[in-house]
Protein backbone atom coordinates (compact mmCIF):
# COMPACT_ATOMS: atom_id res chain seq x y z
CA UNK A 1 0.00 0.00 0.00
CA UNK A 2 0.92 3.59 -0.77
CA UNK A 3 -0.40 6.97 0.35
CA UNK A 4 -1.63 10.00 -1.32
CA UNK A 5 -2.31 13.43 -0.41
CA UNK A 6 -3.41 15.93 -3.62
CA UNK A 7 -4.16 19.31 -2.86
CA UNK A 8 -6.77 21.66 -5.03
CA UNK A 9 -7.09 25.35 -4.22
CA UNK A 10 -8.91 28.58 -5.91
CA UNK A 11 -5.22 30.21 -5.92
CA UNK A 12 -1.58 29.03 -6.48
CA UNK A 13 -0.73 27.94 -3.06
CA UNK A 14 2.48 26.22 -1.94
CA UNK A 15 2.05 22.81 -0.55
CA UNK A 16 5.49 22.74 1.26
CA UNK A 17 3.31 22.62 4.77
CA UNK A 18 2.03 19.72 4.45
CA UNK A 19 4.30 17.55 2.18
CA UNK A 20 6.26 17.89 4.63
CA UNK A 21 4.72 15.82 7.17
CA UNK A 22 3.67 13.44 4.39
CA UNK A 23 7.71 13.07 3.26
CA UNK A 24 8.29 12.16 6.64
CA UNK A 25 6.24 9.33 5.92
CA UNK A 26 8.65 7.93 3.15
CA UNK A 27 10.86 6.03 5.57
CA UNK A 28 10.71 8.38 8.57
CA UNK A 29 7.52 7.71 10.30
CA UNK A 30 6.49 5.18 8.23
CA UNK A 31 8.03 2.25 6.31
CA UNK A 32 6.84 3.93 2.80
CA UNK A 33 10.25 3.19 1.47
CA UNK A 34 9.94 2.48 -2.35
CA UNK A 35 10.03 5.86 -4.19
CA UNK A 36 7.61 8.58 -3.96
CA UNK A 37 6.93 11.13 -6.44
CA UNK A 38 4.79 14.61 -7.05
CA UNK A 39 3.46 16.54 -9.88
CA UNK A 40 2.43 20.17 -9.95
CA UNK A 41 0.42 21.90 -12.23
CA UNK A 42 1.97 25.04 -13.28
CA UNK A 43 -0.99 26.64 -16.04
CA UNK A 44 -1.33 24.09 -18.38
CA UNK A 45 2.10 22.69 -17.80
CA UNK A 46 3.27 20.20 -15.24
CA UNK A 47 6.16 19.98 -12.76
CA UNK A 48 7.38 16.62 -12.23
CA UNK A 49 9.64 14.87 -9.99
CA UNK A 50 9.84 11.38 -9.02
CA UNK A 51 12.28 9.64 -7.22
CA UNK A 52 13.03 5.71 -6.32
CA UNK A 53 15.01 6.72 -3.26
CA UNK A 54 12.55 6.95 0.18
CA UNK A 55 11.64 10.52 0.61
CA UNK A 56 13.42 11.34 3.83
CA UNK A 57 16.51 10.47 1.88
CA UNK A 58 15.85 11.99 -2.04
CA UNK A 59 17.77 15.21 -2.89
CA UNK A 60 14.62 16.02 -4.54
CA UNK A 61 12.30 16.05 -1.71
CA UNK A 62 14.78 18.24 -0.15
CA UNK A 63 13.81 20.65 -2.71
CA UNK A 64 10.50 20.43 -2.84
CA UNK A 65 10.59 21.23 1.04
CA UNK A 66 12.18 24.20 0.75
CA UNK A 67 11.34 25.90 -2.56
CA UNK A 68 7.83 27.25 -2.39
CA UNK A 69 6.26 25.49 -6.10
CA UNK A 70 2.43 27.46 -6.05
CA UNK A 71 0.12 25.15 -7.98
CA UNK A 72 -3.89 24.82 -7.78
CA UNK A 73 -3.64 21.12 -8.41
CA UNK A 74 -0.85 18.87 -6.84
CA UNK A 75 -0.87 14.81 -6.48
CA UNK A 76 1.61 13.61 -3.91
CA UNK A 77 2.60 9.81 -3.32
CA UNK A 78 4.72 7.79 -1.46
CA UNK A 79 5.36 4.05 -2.34
CA UNK A 80 5.50 0.76 -0.63
CA UNK A 81 5.89 -2.11 -3.59
CA UNK A 82 2.52 -4.58 -3.53
CA UNK A 83 2.72 -4.78 -7.88
CA UNK A 84 6.30 -3.84 -9.68
CA UNK A 85 9.69 -3.94 -8.56
CA UNK A 86 11.39 -0.51 -7.47
CA UNK A 87 12.00 1.27 -10.05
CA UNK A 88 11.52 4.85 -11.59
CA UNK A 89 9.11 4.07 -14.26
CA UNK A 90 6.36 2.37 -11.37
CA UNK A 91 7.06 5.34 -9.30
CA UNK A 92 3.26 7.84 -9.14
CA UNK A 93 2.06 10.10 -10.42
CA UNK A 94 1.98 9.37 -13.74
CA UNK A 95 1.64 11.97 -16.40
CA UNK A 96 -0.16 10.99 -19.99
CA UNK A 97 -2.14 14.03 -21.74
CA UNK A 98 -6.05 13.66 -23.06
CA UNK A 99 -7.67 15.96 -25.23
CA UNK A 100 -4.68 18.01 -25.14
CA UNK A 101 -4.16 18.05 -21.40
CA UNK A 102 -2.21 16.36 -19.10
CA UNK A 103 -3.73 14.64 -16.80
CA UNK A 104 -2.30 13.05 -13.29
CA UNK A 105 -2.62 10.14 -11.61
CA UNK A 106 -2.08 8.35 -8.06
CA UNK A 107 -3.03 5.41 -6.59
CA UNK A 108 -3.28 4.03 -3.14
CA UNK A 109 -4.26 -0.27 -2.89
CA UNK A 110 -4.09 -3.17 -4.94
CA UNK A 111 -5.76 -4.56 -8.04
CA UNK A 112 -5.92 -8.24 -8.58
CA UNK A 113 -5.68 -9.76 -11.63
CA UNK A 114 -6.36 -6.21 -13.19
CA UNK A 115 -5.50 -6.69 -16.85
CA UNK A 116 -7.58 -4.35 -19.34
CA UNK A 117 -7.69 -4.64 -23.00
CA UNK A 118 -5.21 -1.58 -23.59
CA UNK A 119 -5.72 -1.57 -27.40
CA UNK A 120 -5.34 2.35 -27.80
CA UNK A 121 -3.00 4.91 -26.97
CA UNK A 122 -1.93 4.53 -23.51
CA UNK A 123 0.28 1.55 -22.57
CA UNK A 124 1.68 1.00 -19.41
CA UNK A 125 5.92 1.30 -19.39
CA UNK A 126 5.99 0.01 -15.95
CA UNK A 127 4.72 -3.07 -14.38
CA UNK A 128 2.10 -1.70 -11.67
CA UNK A 129 -1.46 -2.13 -11.51
CA UNK A 130 -1.82 1.46 -10.94
CA UNK A 131 -0.21 2.06 -14.44
CA UNK A 132 -2.71 -0.03 -15.75
CA UNK A 133 -5.80 1.28 -14.37
CA UNK A 134 -4.57 5.14 -15.29
CA UNK A 135 -4.36 4.03 -18.84
CA UNK A 136 -7.59 2.27 -18.88
CA UNK A 137 -9.23 5.40 -17.47
CA UNK A 138 -7.97 7.64 -19.89
CA UNK A 139 -8.61 4.87 -22.66
CA UNK A 140 -12.30 4.76 -21.82
CA UNK A 141 -12.77 8.27 -21.14
CA UNK A 142 -11.09 8.94 -24.58
CA UNK A 143 -13.49 5.93 -26.19
CA UNK A 144 -16.30 7.94 -24.29
CA UNK A 145 -16.32 11.42 -25.43
CA UNK A 146 -14.31 11.67 -28.57
CA UNK A 147 -11.94 14.09 -29.15
CA UNK A 148 -13.18 16.92 -26.91
CA UNK A 149 -13.42 17.00 -23.57
CA UNK A 150 -16.86 17.13 -22.03
CA UNK A 151 -18.83 19.15 -19.02
CA UNK A 152 -17.04 18.36 -15.54
CA UNK A 153 -20.84 17.04 -14.70
CA UNK A 154 -20.30 14.14 -17.39
CA UNK A 155 -16.73 13.71 -16.83
CA UNK A 156 -17.34 12.84 -13.23
CA UNK A 157 -20.31 10.19 -14.00
CA UNK A 158 -18.30 8.41 -16.50
CA UNK A 159 -15.58 8.65 -13.49
CA UNK A 160 -17.79 7.68 -10.72
CA UNK A 161 -19.06 4.51 -12.98
CA UNK A 162 -14.81 3.59 -14.20
CA UNK A 163 -13.63 4.05 -10.59
CA UNK A 164 -16.55 1.63 -9.31
CA UNK A 165 -15.72 -1.09 -12.22
CA UNK A 166 -11.98 -0.81 -11.34
CA UNK A 167 -12.82 -1.16 -7.34
CA UNK A 168 -13.95 -4.55 -8.06
CA UNK A 169 -10.48 -5.72 -8.48
CA UNK A 170 -9.50 -4.59 -5.39
CA UNK A 171 -8.30 -1.57 -3.21
CA UNK A 172 -8.46 1.68 -5.29
CA UNK A 173 -8.17 5.01 -3.78
CA UNK A 174 -7.03 7.08 -6.15
CA UNK A 175 -6.41 10.87 -7.14
CA UNK A 176 -6.40 11.86 -10.67
CA UNK A 177 -6.10 15.94 -11.89
CA UNK A 178 -6.46 17.75 -15.40
CA UNK A 179 -4.89 20.92 -13.44
CA UNK A 180 -8.57 22.03 -12.94
CA UNK A 181 -10.77 19.75 -11.29
CA UNK A 182 -9.08 17.14 -9.14
CA UNK A 183 -11.26 13.75 -8.76
CA UNK A 184 -10.55 11.56 -5.33
CA UNK A 185 -12.23 8.14 -5.25
CA UNK A 186 -11.90 6.67 -1.97
CA UNK A 187 -11.98 2.89 -1.54
CA UNK A 188 -11.23 2.43 2.18
CA UNK A 189 -9.20 5.66 3.44
CA UNK A 190 -9.30 9.24 1.85
CA UNK A 191 -9.99 12.26 4.22
CA UNK A 192 -10.36 15.90 3.24
CA UNK A 193 -10.35 18.88 4.79
CA UNK A 194 -10.85 22.60 2.92
CA UNK A 195 -9.11 25.48 4.62
CA UNK A 196 -10.76 29.02 4.25
CA UNK A 197 -11.22 32.15 6.06
CA UNK A 198 -11.28 32.35 9.03
CA UNK A 199 -7.90 31.03 8.77
CA UNK A 200 -5.99 29.47 11.85
CA UNK A 201 -2.89 27.52 13.27
CA UNK A 202 -2.15 23.63 12.35
CA UNK A 203 0.23 21.69 13.67
CA UNK A 204 1.44 18.55 11.58
CA UNK A 205 1.02 14.98 13.19
CA UNK A 206 4.22 13.37 11.73
CA UNK A 207 6.85 16.50 12.29
CA UNK A 208 6.92 19.43 15.12
CA UNK A 209 5.69 21.86 13.16
CA UNK A 210 2.98 24.21 13.47
CA UNK A 211 1.82 27.01 10.93
CA UNK A 212 -0.87 29.92 11.43
CA UNK A 213 -2.11 30.25 7.91
CA UNK A 214 -4.38 33.19 8.70
CA UNK A 215 -0.73 34.90 7.98
CA UNK A 216 0.13 33.86 4.71
CA UNK A 217 -3.36 33.88 3.25
CA UNK A 218 -5.60 36.13 2.15
CA UNK A 219 -9.58 35.87 3.28
CA UNK A 220 -10.13 34.89 -1.06
CA UNK A 221 -8.06 31.65 -0.48
CA UNK A 222 -9.52 28.48 -0.65
CA UNK A 223 -7.41 24.88 0.07
CA UNK A 224 -8.61 21.48 -0.29
CA UNK A 225 -6.19 18.94 0.89
CA UNK A 226 -6.98 14.94 0.16
CA UNK A 227 -5.13 12.13 1.91
CA UNK A 228 -4.87 9.18 2.69
CA UNK A 229 -4.26 9.29 6.54
CA UNK A 230 -4.77 13.05 8.32
CA UNK A 231 -1.72 15.02 8.43
CA UNK A 232 -2.69 17.28 11.23
CA UNK A 233 -4.17 16.73 14.96
CA UNK A 234 -5.92 19.72 15.61
CA UNK A 235 -7.98 20.28 12.32
CA UNK A 236 -11.52 18.35 11.89
CA UNK A 237 -10.63 16.00 8.45
CA UNK A 238 -13.94 14.78 6.54
CA UNK A 239 -13.61 10.89 5.51
CA UNK A 240 -14.86 9.81 2.37
CA UNK A 241 -17.36 6.99 2.63
CA UNK A 242 -16.14 3.93 1.01
CA UNK A 243 -16.85 3.58 -2.81
CA UNK A 244 -17.44 8.10 -2.99
CA UNK A 245 -15.92 9.97 -5.84
CA UNK A 246 -15.57 13.61 -4.49
CA UNK A 247 -14.09 15.98 -7.73
CA UNK A 248 -13.18 19.62 -6.24
CA UNK A 249 -12.66 22.89 -8.02
CA UNK A 250 -11.35 25.62 -6.73
CA UNK A 251 -10.43 24.96 -3.57
CA UNK A 252 -13.96 22.82 -2.83
CA UNK A 253 -15.94 20.09 -3.07
CA UNK A 254 -18.53 20.02 -6.15
CA UNK B 1 16.31 30.06 -31.09
CA UNK B 2 17.14 28.06 -28.87
CA UNK B 3 20.05 25.60 -27.64
CA UNK B 4 20.18 21.47 -27.46
CA UNK B 5 22.35 19.00 -25.23
CA UNK B 6 21.73 15.43 -25.64
CA UNK B 7 23.81 12.62 -23.98
CA UNK B 8 23.56 8.91 -25.18
CA UNK B 9 26.36 6.45 -23.38
CA UNK B 10 26.89 2.47 -22.84
CA UNK B 11 26.87 2.85 -19.27
CA UNK B 12 24.64 5.55 -16.95
CA UNK B 13 27.07 8.31 -16.65
CA UNK B 14 26.37 11.86 -15.26
CA UNK B 15 26.10 15.02 -16.94
CA UNK B 16 26.64 17.40 -14.98
CA UNK B 17 30.00 18.84 -16.75
CA UNK B 18 28.36 19.06 -20.04
CA UNK B 19 25.03 20.80 -18.44
CA UNK B 20 26.95 22.93 -16.09
CA UNK B 21 28.43 24.67 -19.45
CA UNK B 22 25.64 24.35 -21.41
CA UNK B 23 23.42 26.15 -18.56
CA UNK B 24 25.49 29.16 -18.60
CA UNK B 25 23.51 29.84 -21.31
CA UNK B 26 21.07 30.24 -19.76
CA UNK B 27 21.09 34.11 -19.31
CA UNK B 28 24.46 33.80 -18.48
CA UNK B 29 26.87 33.25 -21.66
CA UNK B 30 24.18 33.67 -23.81
CA UNK B 31 20.44 34.89 -24.27
CA UNK B 32 18.21 31.88 -23.65
CA UNK B 33 16.58 33.54 -20.75
CA UNK B 34 12.64 31.66 -21.64
CA UNK B 35 13.15 28.30 -19.32
CA UNK B 36 14.70 25.57 -20.02
CA UNK B 37 14.62 21.97 -19.29
CA UNK B 38 16.15 18.32 -19.26
CA UNK B 39 14.83 14.59 -19.62
CA UNK B 40 17.11 11.66 -18.24
CA UNK B 41 16.20 8.11 -18.77
CA UNK B 42 16.57 5.72 -15.96
CA UNK B 43 15.64 1.89 -17.37
CA UNK B 44 12.26 2.62 -18.72
CA UNK B 45 11.28 5.40 -16.40
CA UNK B 46 12.48 9.26 -16.99
CA UNK B 47 13.00 12.36 -14.67
CA UNK B 48 11.64 15.12 -16.42
CA UNK B 49 12.68 18.69 -14.79
CA UNK B 50 11.47 21.77 -16.74
CA UNK B 51 11.46 25.53 -15.64
CA UNK B 52 10.37 29.08 -16.89
CA UNK B 53 12.73 30.80 -14.99
CA UNK B 54 16.41 31.13 -17.22
CA UNK B 55 18.85 28.36 -16.18
CA UNK B 56 21.20 30.78 -13.99
CA UNK B 57 18.51 31.53 -11.85
CA UNK B 58 16.68 27.83 -11.48
CA UNK B 59 17.04 26.07 -8.31
CA UNK B 60 16.31 22.60 -9.91
CA UNK B 61 19.46 23.56 -12.30
CA UNK B 62 21.45 24.37 -9.34
CA UNK B 63 20.20 20.47 -8.27
CA UNK B 64 21.37 19.37 -11.38
CA UNK B 65 25.10 20.77 -11.25
CA UNK B 66 25.11 19.44 -7.49
CA UNK B 67 23.60 15.78 -7.77
CA UNK B 68 25.13 12.92 -10.32
CA UNK B 69 22.09 11.95 -12.13
CA UNK B 70 23.39 8.50 -14.34
CA UNK B 71 21.34 7.96 -17.45
CA UNK B 72 22.04 6.03 -20.60
CA UNK B 73 20.27 8.89 -22.45
CA UNK B 74 19.68 12.64 -21.49
CA UNK B 75 18.33 15.87 -23.84
CA UNK B 76 18.72 19.49 -22.03
CA UNK B 77 17.26 22.39 -23.49
CA UNK B 78 17.54 25.73 -23.42
CA UNK B 79 14.88 28.32 -24.75
CA UNK B 80 14.60 31.54 -26.76
CA UNK B 81 10.85 31.85 -26.95
CA UNK B 82 10.48 32.49 -30.68
CA UNK B 83 6.68 30.38 -30.88
CA UNK B 84 4.75 29.91 -27.91
CA UNK B 85 4.71 32.57 -24.84
CA UNK B 86 7.32 31.97 -21.89
CA UNK B 87 5.63 29.39 -19.34
CA UNK B 88 5.78 25.89 -18.29
CA UNK B 89 3.85 24.09 -20.88
CA UNK B 90 5.98 25.23 -23.58
CA UNK B 91 9.24 24.38 -21.94
CA UNK B 92 11.17 21.54 -23.81
CA UNK B 93 12.08 18.38 -23.55
CA UNK B 94 8.38 17.17 -24.10
CA UNK B 95 8.00 13.42 -22.56
CA UNK B 96 5.35 10.99 -24.25
CA UNK B 97 4.40 7.79 -24.69
CA UNK B 98 4.54 5.41 -27.59
CA UNK B 99 4.35 1.58 -27.77
CA UNK B 100 4.76 1.21 -24.02
CA UNK B 101 7.67 3.53 -23.88
CA UNK B 102 8.81 6.93 -23.17
CA UNK B 103 9.91 9.42 -26.01
CA UNK B 104 11.54 12.05 -25.46
CA UNK B 105 11.95 15.45 -28.05
CA UNK B 106 13.35 18.51 -27.93
CA UNK B 107 14.01 21.22 -30.82
CA UNK B 108 15.95 24.11 -31.74
CA UNK B 109 14.80 26.02 -34.49
CA UNK B 110 11.77 28.07 -35.93
CA UNK B 111 8.62 25.91 -37.97
CA UNK B 112 6.72 28.44 -40.15
CA UNK B 113 2.91 27.78 -40.71
CA UNK B 114 4.03 24.21 -39.73
CA UNK B 115 0.44 23.23 -38.73
CA UNK B 116 0.07 19.40 -39.75
CA UNK B 117 -3.44 17.43 -38.89
CA UNK B 118 -3.07 15.87 -35.15
CA UNK B 119 -6.36 13.76 -35.51
CA UNK B 120 -4.72 11.02 -33.32
CA UNK B 121 -4.00 10.47 -29.74
CA UNK B 122 -0.92 13.01 -29.65
CA UNK B 123 -2.31 16.85 -29.34
CA UNK B 124 -0.14 20.03 -28.12
CA UNK B 125 -1.08 20.89 -24.79
CA UNK B 126 1.22 24.33 -25.36
CA UNK B 127 1.60 26.68 -28.40
CA UNK B 128 4.68 26.12 -29.92
CA UNK B 129 6.00 25.05 -33.37
CA UNK B 130 8.04 22.35 -31.52
CA UNK B 131 5.43 20.43 -29.52
CA UNK B 132 3.42 20.14 -32.37
CA UNK B 133 6.13 18.60 -34.75
CA UNK B 134 6.93 16.29 -31.49
CA UNK B 135 3.37 15.29 -31.88
CA UNK B 136 3.50 14.68 -35.51
CA UNK B 137 6.12 12.52 -35.59
CA UNK B 138 4.75 10.42 -32.85
CA UNK B 139 1.35 9.96 -34.59
CA UNK B 140 3.02 9.43 -37.91
CA UNK B 141 5.42 6.60 -36.06
CA UNK B 142 2.47 4.87 -34.70
CA UNK B 143 0.18 5.07 -38.09
CA UNK B 144 3.31 3.77 -40.29
CA UNK B 145 4.07 0.68 -37.91
CA UNK B 146 0.99 0.06 -36.00
CA UNK B 147 0.96 -1.50 -32.48
CA UNK B 148 4.76 -3.08 -32.16
CA UNK B 149 7.79 -0.69 -32.48
CA UNK B 150 9.97 -1.76 -35.38
CA UNK B 151 13.29 -2.88 -35.63
CA UNK B 152 16.02 0.36 -35.56
CA UNK B 153 16.94 0.26 -38.87
CA UNK B 154 13.04 0.64 -39.90
CA UNK B 155 12.43 3.48 -37.62
CA UNK B 156 15.55 5.30 -38.61
CA UNK B 157 14.69 5.31 -42.15
CA UNK B 158 11.22 6.38 -41.32
CA UNK B 159 12.80 9.06 -39.16
CA UNK B 160 14.64 10.38 -41.62
CA UNK B 161 11.53 10.85 -43.77
CA UNK B 162 9.90 12.64 -41.27
CA UNK B 163 12.15 15.21 -40.17
CA UNK B 164 13.09 16.14 -43.90
CA UNK B 165 9.72 16.40 -44.43
CA UNK B 166 9.16 18.96 -41.05
CA UNK B 167 12.41 20.46 -42.33
CA UNK B 168 10.36 21.82 -44.91
CA UNK B 169 8.61 24.52 -42.93
CA UNK B 170 11.60 26.00 -41.51
CA UNK B 171 14.77 25.26 -39.05
CA UNK B 172 14.68 21.78 -37.61
CA UNK B 173 17.65 20.92 -35.67
CA UNK B 174 16.07 18.32 -33.27
CA UNK B 175 16.81 15.52 -30.73
CA UNK B 176 14.13 12.07 -30.12
CA UNK B 177 15.05 9.77 -27.44
CA UNK B 178 13.39 6.25 -26.68
CA UNK B 179 15.85 4.98 -23.55
CA UNK B 180 17.80 3.58 -25.87
CA UNK B 181 18.69 5.23 -29.34
CA UNK B 182 19.12 8.85 -29.61
CA UNK B 183 18.20 10.52 -32.71
CA UNK B 184 19.07 13.86 -33.86
CA UNK B 185 18.48 15.81 -36.98
CA UNK B 186 20.76 18.48 -38.04
CA UNK B 187 19.21 21.75 -39.67
CA UNK B 188 21.93 23.86 -39.60
CA UNK B 189 23.89 23.68 -36.62
CA UNK B 190 24.82 19.78 -34.78
CA UNK B 191 27.94 18.63 -33.52
CA UNK B 192 29.16 15.98 -31.66
CA UNK B 193 31.96 14.13 -30.00
CA UNK B 194 32.39 10.46 -28.65
CA UNK B 195 34.38 10.47 -26.12
CA UNK B 196 36.22 6.55 -25.13
CA UNK B 197 39.29 5.65 -24.15
CA UNK B 198 42.15 6.58 -24.02
CA UNK B 199 40.21 9.31 -22.02
CA UNK B 200 41.83 12.77 -21.89
CA UNK B 201 40.93 16.16 -20.38
CA UNK B 202 38.25 18.59 -21.39
CA UNK B 203 37.93 22.33 -20.50
CA UNK B 204 34.67 24.30 -20.73
CA UNK B 205 34.17 27.51 -23.07
CA UNK B 206 31.51 28.62 -20.76
CA UNK B 207 32.79 28.16 -17.48
CA UNK B 208 35.97 27.34 -16.21
CA UNK B 209 36.12 24.18 -15.34
CA UNK B 210 38.01 21.20 -16.71
CA UNK B 211 37.23 17.43 -16.03
CA UNK B 212 39.90 14.70 -16.28
CA UNK B 213 38.15 12.06 -17.96
CA UNK B 214 40.93 9.41 -17.31
CA UNK B 215 40.18 9.60 -13.74
CA UNK B 216 35.90 9.07 -13.97
CA UNK B 217 35.98 6.72 -16.27
CA UNK B 218 36.61 2.94 -16.64
CA UNK B 219 38.17 1.44 -20.36
CA UNK B 220 35.05 -0.05 -21.43
CA UNK B 221 32.88 3.59 -21.22
CA UNK B 222 31.97 5.51 -24.21
CA UNK B 223 29.98 8.46 -24.81
CA UNK B 224 28.49 10.62 -26.87
CA UNK B 225 27.39 14.13 -26.66
CA UNK B 226 25.94 15.74 -29.12
CA UNK B 227 25.26 19.86 -28.84
CA UNK B 228 24.10 22.64 -30.98
CA UNK B 229 27.51 24.60 -30.04
CA UNK B 230 30.45 23.18 -29.06
CA UNK B 231 31.02 23.09 -25.70
CA UNK B 232 34.40 22.70 -24.93
CA UNK B 233 37.34 24.67 -26.37
CA UNK B 234 40.37 21.62 -26.49
CA UNK B 235 38.53 18.52 -28.39
CA UNK B 236 37.49 17.76 -31.82
CA UNK B 237 33.31 18.50 -32.36
CA UNK B 238 32.43 17.01 -35.62
CA UNK B 239 29.60 18.83 -37.30
CA UNK B 240 26.51 17.23 -38.86
CA UNK B 241 25.73 18.25 -42.30
CA UNK B 242 22.27 20.00 -42.90
CA UNK B 243 19.90 17.73 -43.46
CA UNK B 244 21.88 14.65 -41.69
CA UNK B 245 19.88 12.51 -39.23
CA UNK B 246 22.60 10.18 -36.71
CA UNK B 247 21.49 7.81 -34.81
CA UNK B 248 23.11 6.95 -31.32
CA UNK B 249 22.91 3.74 -29.70
CA UNK B 250 25.38 2.88 -26.58
CA UNK B 251 27.59 5.86 -27.14
CA UNK B 252 28.20 5.88 -30.57
CA UNK B 253 26.62 6.92 -33.80
CA UNK B 254 24.98 3.97 -35.88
Amino acid sequence: MCQLLGMNCNVPTDIVFSFTGFATRGGGTDTHNDGWGIAFFEGAGVRHFVDHLPAVDSPVAELIKTWPIKSKNVIAHIRRATQGHVALENCHPFVRELWGRYWVFAHNGDLKDFHPQLSGPYRPVGTTDSERAFCYLLQQLGKRFGDQMPPLEELTAAMAVLTQEINRFGVFNMMLSNGSALFAHCATNLYYIVRQFPFAKARLSDEDMTVDFSKVTTPQDRVAIIVTEPLTTNETWIRLAPGELKVFVDGQPD
